[in-house]
């Protein structure tokens, strides 16, 4: 089985992404921190996160909703606490806040070990695996967690979707162990969204104990699909709890209100959490058989598949597996829908639709 | 359905661990901090970790095995990071380490905001929810996680056992919101290896996808087990490998040799991370309708269970509703057969048995 792709060279698609948010109002800054996020969300076949569902999103929920203001500046609040910071982002682009926000914990973990940037009054950033893949391949240890922009998990044993599906993300350095960054990324429920929309076009059954009815019953019917179901019974549920418990110290409030009317004097914004550590400021640097950290980390990963264990994958692997492809390719590797969604992207904002773009095929 | 439980007095629980301890070598103080974690865990419910299991493990693993050292010394490494403590625990009680080490983060959040302690050479601390449960309490974020004394886990798609069922422990200070800290603290793996011999003792089968036999293979015969699943599939094995690369950070070697033997050169001891975060050090400060943050975390949770949920359960919750029992009872809870262990504990040490406990009835 294979599926068709194109190669679009990574310049010309993050040309059309910064005249895109360019004609949304953002600034040239804002722009070119959206097309970064989206060239590495594409390098990585992150396809429900590229350029296509960030603008698709930006419209829905941000700069044609007020849940997004372009060219805001972010405000660092009063803080005692040295390796802390925390930002007031007044609803800035999410993936300019973040990539801020992940340099500044950055600096925080050079000179403690740990830092953390919360942040309040935040938009979307889209893929949290981004963000702490990044820091790892400069050499860090990176987590981020935010809430949800929408309820659409019930909690366990719960009828009503009062929680995200927002993952936690962790990134850690293991590029010289392994090469490439362990990114540990994924829904807090068992199937995201978009994936009943899937199943409803294709006429097939859900997964047992993945969503409810209306009236909060296990259904596998995509068509009586009120909500979602958290992944691991009770175990996902605590993860999920987590986003919103965090973001509730940081300042977020309802999550049923989010993004969507809210009442005088309520909040409706998501807030972000980041956290980098150095890897240094935890080692204790005496490791087995002469190693060093970076090795040990290797001898501990190969022990883990080892075994008969051969066959099993690392999480991030798929990503480094498809950044290959995108290299050997010579250019981001887009679907035809996903061209023609970006050409018709390119008329939107009066830039030049993309005219001649080679194909290239991968295997599925 | 009711289950019968006898009432000790927390004080005469504590004495007896205390020489049941210090009758193993360990110090005063050691034997005092062990005695305490156990309180923690009885007033809580956490029968799988209770003094009885903390004095089985050092018996298997501990004192009694070269695994942890009576009376040994914790030496701070030198480190750059003002935020980071890094240990050489050289094998001391993991009770006493792991109080330690969340003493110190507190101190270092306290002035940092956020404070990281990692742990080298340690042994096993029993009930990593109690150390966050402690910290959360007294007002404070934390979260914890060790690598496993086992490996009993195979990863995801694997066939041999290389990773623990280790949980990732989180606290959170919700007592003025909801009346006791949110403690989220579950085991990586579908089920523990103490239920699987349960399991077989009942001579039922096991849920699906929860063990693997001899081959790798899924299995629900209790008998043919040889290694447990990771919950959630590839989610629960990122979790579980989480530990074990935090770990090779830190120092911790090989998860297949761990608390077995080892060649002459390995390291076959577990590591612990430890993390506290002050709450003031990510609060935004502009919560909404001019809620206060604890007030506001009040709010998102109220929201959470709310909407029909309200028969949904925070994690935590039934811990503290096992402390509210033992507080009504005015002393900790054992059943009849842990009674007898204790007992049998009081014989091994020369301590006097319990000889008149009231018996108290619990509904289960």
């Amino acid at each position: 089985m294979s599926e068709k792709f194109y190669i679009v060279p990574a310049e010309r698609h993050n040309q059309l992404v910064r005249e895109a948010y360019q004609h949304r109002g953002y600034s040239e800054d804002e722009a070119a921190q959206a097309a970064r996020f989206s060239d590495l969300a594409a390098e990585h076949g992150i396809r429900t996160h590229n350029a296509i569902k960030a603008l698709h999103l930006d419209h829905l929920f941000g700069s044609a909703a007020g849940g997004c203001t372009p060219g805001a500046e972010i405000v660092v609040k009063d803080s005692r606490f040295a390796a802390s910071q925390i930002w007031d982002a007044n609803k800035k682009l999410g993936q300019a806040t973040a990539y801020a926000a992940v340099d500044k914990a950055i600096e925080l973990a050079d000179q403690y070990g740990i830092g953390q940037v919360s942040v309040d009054n935040a938009f979307h950033y889209l893929w949290g695996g981004g963000y702490v893949m990044e820091a790892a391949k400069r050499g860090y240890i990176a987590y981020t967690n935010c809430t949800a922009a929408l309820a659409e998990v019930v909690p366990f044993m719960g009828k009503f979707p009062t929680l995200g599906t927002n993952p936690h993300s962790w990134g850690f350095p293991t590029t010289d162990a392994i090469g490439f960054p362990i990114v540990i990324d994924w829904a807090t429920s068992v199937i995201a969204m978009g994936r009943v929309q899937q199943f409803q076009r294709e006429g097939t059954q859900l997964p047992l104990n993945a969503a409810v009815d209306k009236d909060g019953q296990p259904t596998t019917d995509p068509n009586a699909v009120n909500a979602l179901m958290p992944f691991g019974a009770h175990k996902g549920y605590g993860l999920s709890l987590i986003n919103e418990i965090v973001g509730a110290f940081i300042g977020g409030s309802l999550p049923t209100i989010r993004s969507r009317q809210a009442p005088e004097g309520e909040k409706r914004t998501p807030a972000f959490y980041f956290q980098v550590i150095h890897p240094e400021a935890m080692s204790g640097g005496a490791f087995a058989m002469g190693r060093n950290q970076s090795e040990n980390v290797k001898a501990v990963i190969d022990d883990i598949l080892g075994h008969g264990n051969e066959n099993c994958l690392l999480p991030g692997q798929l990503e480094a597996k498809w950044a290959d492809r995108v290299k050997k390719a010579g250019g981001l590797l887009f679907s035809e829908a996903e061209v023609k969604a970006f050409n018709e992207i390119a008329v939107e904002c009066g830039a030049t639709p993309w005219d001649y773009i080679n194909e290239f095929k991968v295997e599925a």
